[in-house]
């Protein structure tokens, strides 16, 4: 059995665009992982109103779970509490004890901002310590406690209420799952289901939709399985969701795909590319692990920046070099000033020569090198905005290149090239010739 | 007058966290300009009945327009179009003019992909053409149609529908803004308001809280404003929005903030400070142009991309070094292996030696170094995860520094430090002294 659940992300900012929702989709995802079933995200600006109809319409949707995200903060237009305490029918009390708990945490912090005033401190303490009489609390991470709140009266959804930045929401919520008696009171009886992805890489998403109808002619029992496909950063996901007893038949599809697409499908364990390449790089039982380092020209520093998200990777990445004028490609990774003159500072050769003075230059038993036409201007005759070459050179000789014309905006074909890139480097360490 | 709507952007994989959703925000803000009044943007996934549910919640809310984004490309999972058709009480027909120009736009997309099963293109080319019988098109900007659909009868919203892919999207919604009659007569009416934002570097959220308060208390009619104020990449925003004759009243406002945060407040005219970098190396007749060059460490890159996310940056941009290793820091960087043994990688003697270094390799005016802890691991007696030091010089002498204790993950750390970094890159070209 699934629980039905909704999300309410306040904040005008976000219904506003000027800040991006990165809690709506977490949330859903490990409600989804929990056994619920979350059937919509509502953003809200600040208005009591709004958030009070959202309530209600994901109450009349059956959800017996809805959580909201933001609005706990010291500012007048945080109106979160209030407004599921109204909705609750609880009438707002001072919590004297967390009002002192409050102030425990913020002592500290006003030591980082010295001209400030601490009447205002003690205002935005007082108020976010004003919760719905009855409800659970959910210790502050930051400064601002979550609630889980249920009806004063009758029937309604579990309302878990949580703040809006996500290093304070998502170890709050991970608490609130081992202890709070409301949440997993809400969550009773769920089913947890299996959640399995595919990743392919290098055919369009329709080729997909063929496999699909393909797949359902073969007799494979696809309507045991909710699959949902996506095009992002340059990959098509195959994501499948299936009750336990559904295991078999995601087995016979995950087989099926593999068949018919064996030179694109490069995961079926969940794992990125940025995973693959850094255990790759780090290497195992069987074999070295290596160090890598980046001479890039369009993208800036991103391929860098991907390359050194993860922890750890400080062991691998021997750094790079963002060589964005011709001058920079010559001085720093040593590319011959006659080949960028001669072939383009687009061009195979200059890509193969970054990589090599990447390598060079930093010492590293890997190298890539990459340079394209991001646009909006800098195309030229036979040379589109979207070209990029790239090139990936090993200390031992072996060397895997390619050129793509990327679709988009300058900063689709930045982030694109660095995908480009992570799935050649996957390709020379691996030796896989997809 | 403001004309209430509403978004519906569906998406298993937006619903279940997989893709970011950047239409409705963005949708949210262009609505905005032309007067509308978002109340709400709901994600929902590829099933129809929860489309038609959200439809019938934001009509219910009193929306006169609706806009939809994602669902109408070529696999099964894509619905919109037909539940928007059934929500408008219009039958679906196959457009054959339109699966012609469809058909015109494929052609040449069928070149990139070799192995392409043509079948599949033309049975996702034929789907794209069904539409709602007498609906509006807009016409293609990658393959998949939009829509402006009213009801067959009675009354509702205009519901525009709209791709998912952000740069099908916001061409096709730029010129339906221009050319839809439906678009147009739905926003008929719509009064323009105004909209300024505020930018404070460098103080907490809850002292503009108590701005707010003093604003009252002096006087200023708050009321005609709407003001909503959030923290964002280390940096407060503080937006206003207001009916052209409310104009006087934000000017007195705005001056308040300005007498009351002189040191802080760095933008009144919504620019970033990317912009404000961006036109300080630009120059303009009274300063001459400047070159920048970076060295970082902990933001592996993320500087330098920040740096030429703009086109045109190459003229300002000389390039980057990532010096994630002691090794790199000394090989590129020129910094003294022993200044590093004394001083520690992360210290205010590194990051000068960075700053100064990159000019050096790259030849350029200005040089910013970027040394820090990004964690999880790493931090040591005295230096915790989160410490970053900065430092900005200049060919002629002037240099600017400062270290910071930055909060959050490794990646808020990773991206927060390039906003202080390019706030002190301002502070050193402006002279500004805040």
């Amino acid at each position: 059995m699934t629980v039905r659940a909704g999300i309410v992300v306040t904040g005008t900012e976000v219904l506003s665009g000027r800040v991006m929702d990165r809690n709506g989709p977490w949330l859903s995802e490990q409600l989804l992982e929990l056994g619920g079933d979350p059937i919509a995200i509502i953003v809200v600006g600040d208005r009591p109103q709004d958030i009070l109809r959202a309530l209600r319409f994901l109450t009349e949707e059956g959800c017996a779970l809805v959580c909201t995200t933001g609005g706990l903060g010291p500012t007048a237009d945080d109106l979160t509490a209030a407004a599921v305490g109204e909705f609750h029918g609880r009438a707002m009390v001072l919590d004297e004890a967390l009002e002192g708990r409050i102030a425990e945490i913020l002592r500290p912090l006003m030591g980082r901002w010295p001209n400030l005033d601490p009447e205002a401190v003690l205002v935005s303490n007082r108020k976010q310590a004003v919760v719905p009489e009855g409800s659970e609390i959910l210790e502050p991470v930051g400064t601002a406690p979550g609630l889980v709140v249920t009806p004063a009266v009758g029937n309604g959804p579990t309302v878990v209420v949580l703040p809006g930045p996500p290093r304070e929401l998502q170890p709050m919520w991970r608490a609130a799952i081992m202890n709070s008696p409301g949440l997993q009171q809400a969550l009773h009886g769920a089913v947890e289901y299996r959640r399995d992805m595919l990743r392919l890489y290098g055919i369009p998403e329709s080729e997909i939709a063929a496999t699909l109808r393909a797949a359902e002619t073969a007799g494979i029992e696809l309507e045991r399985l909710e699959i949902t496909t996506c095009l992002r950063r340059g990959e098509v996901e195959v994501v499948t969701r299936y009750e336990p007893d559904g295991a078999g038949t995601y087995e016979q599809f995950a087989a099926f795909v593999r068949d018919r697409h064996p030179g694109t499908l490069f995961s079926d364990d969940g794992s990125t590319v940025d995973e693959q390449v850094f255990a790759l790089l780090r290497g195992d039982g069987s074999r070295p692990s290596e160090t890598i380092a980046v001479a890039e020209s369009c993208t800036g520093g991103l391929l860098a920046a991907r390359l050194t998200e993860r922890p750890g990777s400080s062991e691998f990445v021997r750094g790079g070099l963002v060589v964005y004028s011709n001058e920079a490609k010559v001085a720093l990774a040593g590319v011959d000033a006659q080949l960028i003159a001669r072939a383009g500072a687009v061009s195979e050769e200059v890509a193969a020569a970054l990589a090599d003075g990447a390598r060079a230059a930093l010492g590293s038993d890997v190298g890539v090198g990459v340079t394209g036409i991001a646009g909006p201007d800098g195309a030229t005759e036979g040379k589109p905005v979207g070209l990029v070459w790239l090139s990936v050179s090993h200390r031992d000789g072996r060397r895997v290149r390619r050129s793509v014309t990327l679709p988009g905006s300058r900063a689709d074909i930045r982030d694109r090239s660095t995908t480009v890139a992570l799935h050649l480097v996957r390709r020379l360490l691996s030796g896989d010739t997809g």
